[in-house]
C-alpha cells in the first residue's frame, strides 16, 4: 500500500507492506486523517521527542531513524476482521477510534510508532474494542476532527470549572479552537481568545469566542481584566484581606501555542490565582521566572490527550452539530500532498486543519 | 535604636531612628524573630527580587540600594499605642502578627521594605487590627515560629487534599518541616520526606514524617512508589483504560528547596497525575522540559504566604503543643549575631532555625 512516511526527518511517499490484523484487530481503510500540529513538531523535534518519551516509564518511544507513519486523527472504514474479534461492526462501517492499539502488554500508540501505522497510509489496523461507529451521514473529514476536539474537551475538564471563571485562550490554532468549542459547551462566558492571525480570530468567533484579541494591538490580559470585573455582590463577598486586590473573577488561561517562552509570558501577564491549563505541546526546553508564579500563586495544569469517554463525547458533539467542525477544515489532500501540507500549515492565514485522504 | 540592617548586600549593625506609631499602629519591642531562608535568598538576590516584584501590579518592591531591616517571623511585646487605636491589648501584652502594615492605600509588607522595619531591630510598628495575643506562657521564640508554620499550613491547604494521597516532601529545611507538621495535622499518612542532611531528617521524623530518605542513597520517587501502592479495592475501582498504568495512590509532592533545577527533577521523577506544590522560593530564572510535565499531566501549584485565618490557626497549633515548634530552634542570637547567623545557616547539620532576640 502507499503511505506518506516520516523518514530521516522528511515526509516521503513510498509503498509499504499491507498491515495484517492480529488478534482482536480490524483492518480498515483510512478515509480521512487530520494533520496535527504535534506532527509538525514531531517532524522537527523527532529525536528530542523520542529521548524524552524514553525517560517516562511504560512508554515505548518511536525510533526516528526508522520509518514512521504519522496520523492519529482518523476516520476509517472497516475492511476485514482479524482473529478473535467479535465483529461488532460489519465491513463497510465507518468508525473512529482513539489512536491506540490494545496489546497483551498494554496499549500502544498509533501515529508515533515504528510498528503501528498511522492515518497517512491507505490502510491501518485498529483494536475492535476501541471502535466508535460514526453516526450516519457525518462526513469522514468531520468525524476525523473528533481527536483534536477531544483534546479541547479534556483540557476544559481538567480546568476544574466551577462556574464564574472567565477564560482566556492564548492561540487559536486547532487546539485553541477545540478549547473554545469545549468552553462554549461548558457555558462559560465571556470566552476571550487571542491570536495574531485574522483568519484564526474569525474562526475563534465562529466556534464560540465572545471577544477576540490581536495581541499585536491589544494586551490580552488587560482586555481579559476588562471583561472579568466582579459584580458588586462578588466584591462584597470577598474576605476583607482581599479587599485591596483587583476585584476580578477567577481566571482560566489556556496556553494553546506550545513554544518556549509562553509560560514566562503567562507568569508576567496572568492575574493572581489564575489557573493555567497548558494544552500546547512545547517540545523544547523552556525557561521561566518561578518567583512571578509564586507571588501570584498560579496553578499550572499540564494536560495531554483525553479519556475514552471524552473521545466518545467529542464524536457525539460533532455529529449532533454542537461543534461546527467543518469550519476548521481548510484543505483536503491525498498522500502525495502530505509533505506540501506540512509546509502550508506554517501559514495560519491559509490553513487551520488539512485533512489527508489517502484513497485520493 | 539598634538594628541589624541589610545595607549594600551586607548585614551590618547600626543605630536608626526610633519608629513612631501612626494611626492604628502600635509600637512594639521585638522579643524574637526567626531568620527565614527567604532572607538569605533576598540578601543574595536583592536586586533580582526587587526587579521581579516591581513587575507585579500593586506591589511596592524594596530598593536594595537603600537600607532594609529584614525579619518577618516575629513575636513582640506591646510598648505603646498610636493615635486612633482601640487599645485592644494593653502594654506588656505579647503578640504575633502577620508581617504587614495596613495603610489607607492597602497593606504593605514588613521585612522587605525600606519604610517598614522588620524584626531584626529592637522595636518596630504593627497594625493593631492584625495583632494576635500569644497564649499565656508560650515562649516568644516559639511563638515566632507561627509565620513559618503558616507557610506549611497554607501549602497543605492549597494542595486540595481529598484523602488517600501519599505526600512526598522534598527538602526538610524550615519550610519542609512546616509542611510535614501541617500534613501530620491533616492526617495524611505515610508522610515521606527527603533531605541530604541527617540532622534535618531527624527533625523531619520528629515533626511527623513516617519515612525519611537520603537522596544520596535512595531514589525518593522509587521509595515513594513503594509506600504508595494501591490496595486491591483501589486497583479494582480504576477505569479500565488505566489498568496498564502503575497502581499508585495519588501523589502530592511538596517542593521545599527553591533552587533552579528542582522543577525539572520533579518533572523527571514524579508519577503521572502528581500534584506538585511549590513552596520553596526560587528567585532565579529556571529551566525545565515541559513535555515531561505534559505527558504526565502534572499539576503545579505555586504557593506564597498564607491567609490571616491560617496564620491564626498556626499560632494556636504551636500554643496547644500540636506542633513541636521548639525542636526547630537551634540557636538564639542578639543583633550582633545576625550576620554570623546568616553564614551559619548555610550548614544544615548545625542549624535549622536561628532566632534573633534584639533585646539581648
Amino acid at each position: 500500500m502507499r503511505a506518506a512516511i516520516f523518514r530521516q526527518g522528511e515526509i516521503v511517499v513510498d509503498t509499504m507492506p499491507e498491515p495484517v490484523p492480529g488478534s482482536g484487530q480490524v483492518l480498515v481503510k483510512t478515509l480521512a486523517c487530520g494533520i496535527c500540529g504535534s506532527d509538525l513538531h514531531a517532524r522537527k523535534h523527532a529525536h528530542r521527542l523520542a529521548a524524552i518519551a524514553a525517560r517516562i516509564p511504560g512508554r515505548k518511544p518511536m525510533d526516528p531513524s526508522r520509518d514512521v507513519v504519522f496520523g492519529h486523527e482518523f476516520c476509517c472504514e472497516i475492511i476485514d476482521h482479524g482473529p478473535g474479534t467479535q465483529k461488532r461492526f460489519k465491513a463497510g462501517t465507518r468508525v473512529c477510534a482513539l489512536p491506540a492499539l490494545l496489546t497483551p502488554t498494554g496499549p500502544q500508540g498509533i501515529g508515533y510508532s515504528n510498528e503501528n501505522v498511522g492515518g497517512y497510509a491507505e490502510r491501518m489496523l485498529l483494536s475492535e474494542p476501541l471502535l466508535l461507529e460514526v453516526p450516519n451521514g457525518l462526513p469522514p473529514e468531520h468525524a476525523a476532527l473528533t481527536e483534536p476536539l477531544a483534546v479541547g474537551v479534556h483540557a476544559v475538564e481538567k480546568a476544574r470549572v466551577q462556574g464564574g471563571e472567565v477564560p482566556l485562550v492564548i492561540g487559536c490554532g486547532p487546539v485553541g479552537l477545540a478549547v473554545i468549542a469545549a468552553l462554549k459547551i461548558k457555558g462559560l462566558h465571556p470566552i476571550i481568545a487571542a491570536d495574531y492571525s485574522p483568519a484564526r480570530r474569525a474562526l475563534a468567533e465562529r466556534l464560540g469566542a465572545d471577544v477576540v484579541i490581536d495581541p499585536a494591538h491589544t494586551q490580552p490580559y488587560a482586555s481579559w481584566a476588562e471583561h472579568a470585573a466582579m459584580s458588586a455582590e462578588e466584591k462584597a463577598a470577598r474576605p476583607p484581606w482581599q479587599s485591596f486586590q483587583p476585584a476580578l473573577k477567577p481566571a482560566l488561561i489556556f496556553e494553546c501555542v506550545g513554544v518556549p517562552g509562553l509560560i514566562q509570558q503567562i507568569f508576567e501577564g496572568a492575574p493572581r490565582d489564575a489557573r493555567v491549563i497548558v494544552v500546547g505541546v512545547c517540545m523544547e526546553s523552556d525557561h521561566a521566572e518561578p518567583l512571578l508564579g509564586i507571588i501570584k500563586e498560579l496553578n499550572i495544569q499540564y494536560v495531554y490527550a483525553y479519556t475514552p469517554e471524552e473521545f466518545a463525547a467529542s464524536l457525539r458533539l460533532i455529529a449532533e452539530g454542537q461543534v461546527d467542525a467543518a469550519s476548521m477544515v481548510t484543505a483536503q489532500v491525498g498522500i502525495d500532498g502530505v509533505a506540501q501540507a506540512f509546509e502550508d500549515l506554517a501559514n495560519p492565514e491559509r490553513h487551520t486543519k488539512i485533512i489527508v485522504e489517502p484513497w485520493r
